[in-house]
């Protein structure tokens, strides 16, 4: 068989994949029944890495998703619109879809899901999250044994790029960011990525997967890391911890209704921790269940290379899969249409670091201490650290305790005629 | 549909994969559709984790693969005998497989592939290499657009929880050898782990995946660890190495007939490198290729539930597949039946590092230099460490070089009358 594709976007992943599709050479045999036939850009005369003959280029987007010809419809525009609007245009023709947008799918999956489902083809997105990492398909098919308790990642490349050369370099985050951008690392704009909202995406994908329910992505908790100082890292490093944007997934099975923690923010990571050397541009997915423990997928969260494997992937196991039959392979299709429920932040249990500027003067450390265990905060340790502007640093690393809790310590705590201000909270990996 | 399954060992790993499959709450739904029909156990009387009636043990093996209602056979019983002859046996009735016996499919795999393929019958093997972490299915669905060109592996979690403690404790291999059995994660009889024959088996099954090829067992180059000495890993450790026995399968695309180098032995490797963290009973996989780059897989390599995950995964992917139809999926089926060609070790480039006891004369470091150079084997370092029993201890590290050339460099510089004993050589990561 011979399957016609229709590539959405020419840019740096749309010519990674194209490469790969044009030198089937030592790779798997059933790139070879996958032929380009239509590639939608922007601008037909922009230089580009691949070449392709005039009548394969268009600008006319829709014009892809009609081709009566064309089976499976590669969607690498990214963002929202004109994604979202194809690729249900393309279902609705009965085109399989394969994508590596994550914005789209954590948005609309509901929509384009149950729009496959009614049609009948296939949705792939292992591109989405973690790059050329494998972990959308060892989610569907590898780890369904496993009653999946927790999954952590390092889901983007730039914030990890940051947080890793502020820790290697002891630099503060304004200078690296720029530096980044310079290098290419992170956007002129990037927002989206420091602000967590990429990894929010992502995790919102894999948490779908993970826990079989639909995630309305705005119930995502979403802290990114301006707030992050080179002062925080260097005490997280005494402490034993380096800091890092991590997205977590938990699901609680003692609740009643099973309902998920779902959160994005800089957190202290103990330095043995698997998560802890994920250094530079790399993704890595940590999941925790019963009876597997865990398992970490690592590698390379972004690039064409990498994101080309991803899709390429997908289109593999499409093609795999269309001659055996009309009916869909349940392990890869949407079988779930409810929505998982949320724990409200307030009531997620964390381990916290604050640091504190407080009066030096005898008997602070005390009261910090008595205004934690009025609202049931236990700490781990209490440290005063060193002296600034006369003011005395002191840095917190509490046990395990609700945030809600928490946050009315704090709110104590700055009420506290002793205390200047509260320079810093993070959290802390269990 | 329901489908009955034939489980052959009740072990360690046939009772965690019996206690996942009676408690299918919060797993996948698939769970619902698997039904132990029968048990093979060796002695009907052994206390054990699990309970079955009695009508569902039975000691006759024979039975379960000629039982006409058992769709599936899942054979936990390791080893070479029975396991293969009972797996041929139920191909023949038609039964799909799936095993956690890594010895039986490295060495018989041509054959139970060969009937598999003729029976139109599935045999899965997650579980036999890795233990829980998703490997085999990952290669077989997700990297396809990938030139693999290396596959790195810890894929024996004794030798490395040996070499772990060897690091952390500064301790000989032999008494740690005897804590570990005395602990259990050593068995009475180690050789098939500490010689290294276990990560033998496992790296010819990834290398059969990877490059889409059959591996002859018995051209794995094999070396274990019972030589790497408590000497060695602190220089290792000063060099700014850890020492880990890493099986490696390698194809160089530039070589004609692109044959595969691969080998398991002691491998001296960086510390920054992702596998120099892998400690303890973990297993890990790093792949390569191109265009993805390195991903790498890690986790628990062994253990009832690891295993279990593994075993039940495969099953769930049976039970998705069965109702799709008749035909076989072509990425879950073996398609190829040709021998990957193997580099004689002799031709093999590695870097090597070598200690040498040798007379504390002057100019003995420049004697070893110029027999190294005469064979063509650039040195890195060339470093006299210190004095011992009135010999000079000298340890080198070189930069590639072929095997065959490096012995016979090695060769000439043991006739030297100044040298007193090659004491240990070991190949550096590259």
């Amino acid at each position: 068989m011979v399957y016609q594709l229709g590539i959405l976007g020419l840019g740096t992943v749309g010519g990674g994949v194209a490469q790969v599709l044009l030198t089937p050479e030592q790779r798997h045999p059933l790139l070879q029944e996958l032929q380009i036939k239509k590639v939608g850009v922007r601008d037909l005369d922009k230089p580009r890495p691949v070449n392709f003959p005039p009548e394969i280029l268009t600008t006319d987007l829709q014009s892809i998703v009609q081709d009566a010809e064309i089976d499976i419809v590669v969607e690498l525009l990214g963002g929202l619109e004109p994604a979202r609007t194809l690729i249900l245009e393309a279902i609705a023709q009965g085109k399989h879809i394969v994508t590596a947008n994550k914005a789209v799918i954590s948005r609309f999956g509901d929509e384009i899901f149950t729009a496959a489902n009614q049609a009948g083809v296939y949705v792939m997105l292992e591109a989405a999250v973690a790059g050329g990492i494998p972990v959308i398909q060892p989610l569907k098919q590898s780890l369904g044994a496993n009653r999946i308790h927790t999954v952590t990642g390092i889901l983007n490349g730039t914030t990890n790029y940051i947080l890793t050369r502020m820790q290697q370099e002891k630099g503060d985050f304004a200078e690296i960011l720029a530096d980044a951008q310079r290098l290419g690392y992170a956007e002129a704009d990037p927002s989206t990525d420091i602000d967590g909202l990429d990894a929010a995406d992502k995790i919102a994908i894999l948490a779908s997967l993970a826990f079989g329910g639909r995630i309305a992505r705005d119930e995502v908790y979403c802290q990114g890391i301006r707030s992050v100082t080179a002062v925080d890292i260097a005490y997280a490093d005494k402490l034993g911890f380096v800091i890092k944007l991590l997205a977590i997934a938990h699901r609680d099975f003692s609740q009643a209704d099973n309902a998920l923690e779902l959160r994005v923010h800089p957190t202290l990571v103990p330095l043995d921790h698997p998560l802890a050397s994920v250094n530079g541009v790399h993704n890595a997915v940590l999941i925790a269940g019963e009876p597997l423990g865990e398992v970490m997928f690592y590698g390379p969260g972004a690039g064409a290379g990498a994101t080309a494997s991803a899709v390429v992937a997908d289109l593999i196991n499409i093609a795999a899969l269309l001659p055996m039959g009309n009916q869909s392979h349940p392990l890869l299709t949407c079988t779930h249409d409810h929505y998982c429920p949320i724990v409200p932040l307030a009531q997620v249990s964390s381990r916290f670091y604050a640091r504190l500027l407080a009066e030096d003067h005898p008997g602070v450390l005390g009261k910090l201490g008595t205004c934690f265990g009025n609202y049931g905060v236990s700490l781990e340790s209490l440290v005063q650290i060193g002296i600034k502007d006369d003011l005395a640093e002191v840095v917190v690393v509490t046990h395990h305790v609700c945030e809600g809790e928490f946050r009315q310590a704090l709110d104590e705590i700055k009420s506290l005629i002793s205390v200047n201000q509260v320079a810093s909270v993070l959290r802390v990996l269990a």
